[in-house]
């Protein structure tokens, strides 16, 4: 259906694991090299239905860049698509480097259909970061997937991150059912947005987050779409310990937090209260699958302690560990891909 | 119309004022029990604008319990309406007590129609919390008013709060009158809230609040609807205090904040500025009653030292001390109902 | 098409630079006295997207108030349009003039058609204030313009805010077009904003933000619409160091912030990163212009150091030093319309 160009897709193929990680001058710093493209690719939100996205390396979310801070990185970007894009690496200082920020018309050319950018740039500052398109954001930041996960670790992590034995990472979007087989349309005034997701996908088919007792808690908050979510986690109390990555100086106590288009909020808290627990969004109708309730941004905390009941809806769910990339964060620096968030290439 | 248990109306009507404090093994905590319906019951927003909701003992916002931290909770709640419900206590932390959170499908499952559901669990952390329905949430919660205040008394209360003396509760929510007499449907993608509330009712058919020159007022605000209120307060400088029932190291000053779905603030203001004063949601959308302006969340701080004008619009109003629970706060902590927020049961 | 008052428009005309300024009582206070038109007035939002307001001195923005804290103020307004209005100093405490709070049915009568009405107070508190009519908010601030920068200097400036050495004002709005040519008509349920802007204008109508390496710079957010904005600036590290004018006891670092209704946020960063750097809101839907892309909340910080490229969007731009009162508010305290935010008179 679309033209694209197949060099870049056999390229793409072959090379999207091609992970080079060298010393540089800094002996802390690692050079990162990654080739990512970007890829027409139909995804599933929930049940049946779909959207086409403009996937980077294929998966919504992105691959999870998770780097230290003062790593030197170099992406190679090759749209594989038939409209022009771009990568911003939000949250980046590019330090020296402004014409990596990836914003057309103002930093550099736009990367048109079967073209490639390489993005070259120093990790700085650290914290929860992300990377998206910055062409029509409109549409390919708030409906067509184009955004992933850039994690920075500190060279100097506060007292209270150190004491973190377990992290999960949460991008949340919305969608418009309406333009799902549009690619190239929507996103404009009067849109109604139907489908909420957190990782690309909405309740019930996204994943619990599993704990056990004792451990310390870090949900990375991402605002990757297009609208301002308020995140309750019941039994608990939320430290809001980083903004945008950077540390409050007095961590804020919660049980919900708004969390707003491109920002980022960690919350660090204790896992002291074996239970199931919901953590969901409190803008109720965010929890709608298209018309039907109890869906959307929700999902559940679950306590490895406790064992399913019968009126437990995902009592017979299949768990897969790495939906919140809790498993990559695990494994320290490195760039990681996701097949779970893998889609099928629109050809 | 619908079907229910005359029984447990009959039940419930004869007991819900029936609360019953004991001392337990903690010296300082009370054991309090209430028993409370979830009624069919018509309700009034503005002028002819009524509402079917699912009102928790056929008032709307429900009533307000006024505890001390450490107290046991035991609610027995009968659902006397033809759908199924539920109650989670939000901010409770439900130490040990994992199944009271009130999560349908996850800590339970849901009240049906004509049963009943005991919850009992203690009063932890302390603070401004509320309750509400779990069930289909983007109704039940958005549009039936199925909330109420929960309000814990601290063992150690902050240097600030001690100096308060008057307080005030307010819940802020929103409604889409298209949904107004259909229960069971509404709170879809696509719906246009027209109707705009404090405690259930849209200016002018709410109250002013009332001081005296040298008061130090909290104000208690519950984000209990879908939307975002920026509520701005005139001629004072409000300290936000509390977050979520949380102190803050350091109170941030302010004249309008944003109040989310979920979110509580507790602000707290010196009245040293006679006058009359607006308090209003600053999203000016929110200000309508359907298509008529200057309704909505809006009211007016009043000062007992200054007399009615001519163009005063409340000159000739009709004050209910209660509206805003102040009256029952002062009385310390008890189960309070409220007959200026009932409405009519629906059969 | 309306009537008003010729008279009037007359004596604004010849007296709206007539500004005098005396000394008080009290040594450090001036008596600042304007006089202020409420005009029906055409702006231009961006492109060919006109827009009817009822303009302030006929700009939108209207002129800003730069003054000393303790300034006595005193402001002619003289209403030249059909419809009521009333000017609400947003962020003034009125001590002892709660009759001078603009607020119509609260604390003064409408200002009718062809009727003025003097507001006499002090400056108090200092920080970035703002005004706006009280009456029919829903339209007179959604849609109409009817609003302007309010901006006090403290006695006792912060150690930051000593630093600063550039400043500039940000107005954050949002217009329907379906109501640009229907005064007295929208701000009612169901309308849907398509037109999003910073002082009036939409990207890429709109100015850069010019600065030198070295400059500590100042952004004074204003959320004069009503819709929360998320407000992204690139390559810098943003001090939030004032909420509501309010200075906070440790400014939280951030890249992103959310300005809602009403709201006012100061931020300082230093320009220590030539290039240039993308600033606009995170909300993608409102960097729209109508149905087309890349427009609406979005700017370039440009260091003066960089010199255009070939591919920069703005590179023939016509610069307008003044457009974020940076040029006013370099000369200290006074009041100062702006030629650039004026529109056309409606006959």
């Amino acid at each position: 259906m679309r033209t694209f160009s197949n060099v870049w897709r056999c390229v793409a193929l072959a090379a999207v694991f091609v992970l080079n990680v060298a010393h540089s001058a800094d002996a802390f710093a690692a050079v990162r090299k990654f080739e990512m493209n970007i890829e027409d690719t139909r995804i599933t939100l929930v049940e049946k239905q779909q959207y086409h996205t403009f996937a980077f390396a294929g998966q919504v979310p992105g691959p999870l860049f998770y780097v230290d801070e003062g790593d030197q990185i170099e992406v190679n970007v090759n749209n594989v698509t038939a409209l022009p894009h771009s990568v911003h690496w939000h949250g980046m200082l590019q330090k020296g480097t402004w014409k990596m920020d990836g914003v057309p018309g103002t930093t550099q050319e736009a990367i048109k259909p079967g073209e490639s950018f390489t993005y070259k740039f120093t990790a700085e500052p650290s914290g929860t970061m992300w990377y998206h398109c910055h062409v029509n954001v409109n549409e390919h930041v708030a409906l067509r997937g184009m955004w992933g996960p850039f994690v920075v670790r500190p060279k100097k992590p506060t007292a209270l991150e150190k004491t973190v034995t377990k992290e999960f990472i949460m991008m949340l979007s919305d969608w418009d059912s309406k333009w799902s087989s549009k690619p190239g349309f929507g996103g404009v005034p009067g849109d109604v947005y139907d489908f909420f997701t957190i990782n690309g996908k909405s309740f019930p088919d996204n994943q619990p987050l599993r704990v056990n007792k004792g451990d310390v808690v870090r949900l990375r908050f991402i605002g990757a779409g297009d609208l301002v979510h308020s995140i309750h986690l019941h039994g608990h109390i939320m430290k809001v310990a980083f903004k945008d990555g950077f540390p409050l100086a007095n961590p804020i106590s919660a049980d919900t937090i708004l969390v707003g288009p491109g920002e980022r909020y960690d919350v660090i808290f204790t896992a002291d209260n074996p239970g199931r627990w919901m953590i969901h969004d409190h803008v109720d109708s965010h929890t709608m699958n298209g018309d039907r309730p109890m869906g959307g941004i929700m999902s559940v905390l679950e306590y490895n302690e406790i064992k399913p009941d019968d009126f437990y809806d995902w009592k017979a769910k299949k768990f897969e560990p790495n939906f919140y990339y809790e498993e990559s964060l695990k494994k320290g620096p490195g760039v990681y891909t996701n097949d779970g968030f893998k889609g099928q290439a629109v050809q």
